[in-house]
């Protein structure tokens, strides 16, 4: 399976918990709670990604990265957020140069 | 991004800017300067993202959610750990079914 | 001067930067683009406070602890809220002993 | 927490639990975990911070301002940095006038 449609999956099964038992999931809950659970566990999953980077611990970068990316996808789905406006997103900045994206970012 | 496999192509090209002239791209000099700058990115994007989700601003929020993933990415290339360790440890969960996931981040 | 009259004084310095010339300083260029502006700041300050402190870097840490603080001031400043507002939370917990501290975190 | 010296009073009680029975104190549990503990806990409560500023939520903003200072202490402590290190690095800049502050910071 590739990146995208592994990614685009996990994306659809978690938009599709909008509205589930909060009891019945991990993201029903989330979900149910509303933004400021998922929001904090982003401060929290880039918090313990930085962490885990800092201390060179392999298995836990990969795990906290997946939790990163994970709650990440959750927010997407409760603003209705298609992943592929951000894969377009990040598309377009691949497309530019070495140098037009230097100076695209100095402008930002 | 219109190919199957886009976010894996982008981990190929930021992972292929290590060593690169920093004078080039944002990238090469991102990773040439090391961890710390691109880690610092991380914990802006989360910050940023979580700011564009309260403040409603839909395509901020995309802006910003592409950059932190795209900082991740840059780590995840730094670290030389494939972007498909991280996506099959996101498969790994998303086989568990509702309850038995809430468990096992009970457990966690 | 003791630790919170020399606090006390900086956050009423800062928040006598409300409404002045942004031209005229760095606090009041940040008070006059507004929340967003700080709150960014925060979320920056406490990444570098994180990975100086993960890099063992003592007078960087005194550096970014400072910068945390002082940015969390401007954001009281700006609310209009007075930190005694924050030393009195603050001397409420102290006041709770171990148990009773720990007990009422549980329960937070 | 009405002495002038309230926060210096705080650093002291908190460093002094470094070393005591972890069962004891939600402190002596933070330093006996070590550092990552009370680092994640910053960027926890940074994240809230910002949350609660975002929400208008006054009384939460006072809560978790205290608490992000709170676990900023409890780092100090761990570090055998006197928080009065700290003061003088704020003492410092507040010296500084505007203009000048801004130049110092430009130069960072």
């Amino acid at each position: 399976m590739t990146s995208n449609d592994s990614l685009a999956e996990l994306a659809r099964v978690l938009q599709s918990r909008k509205g589930g038992d909060p009891a019945s999931s991990y993201v029903a809950r989330l979900l149910h709670q509303g933004p400021d659970a998922f929001l904090k566990k982003i401060g929290e999953e880039a918090t313990e990604t930085i962490i885990a980077a800092k201390s060179g611990e392999r298995s836990a970068l990969v795990y906290e990265t997946a939790d990163l990316i994970f709650h990440t996808l959750v927010l997407l789905g409760h603003q209705n957020i298609p992943l592929q406006d951000v894969l377009n997103e990040l598309a377009r900045r691949e497309g530019l140069s070495g140098i037009a994206e230097k100076n695209a970012r100095a402008e930002k």
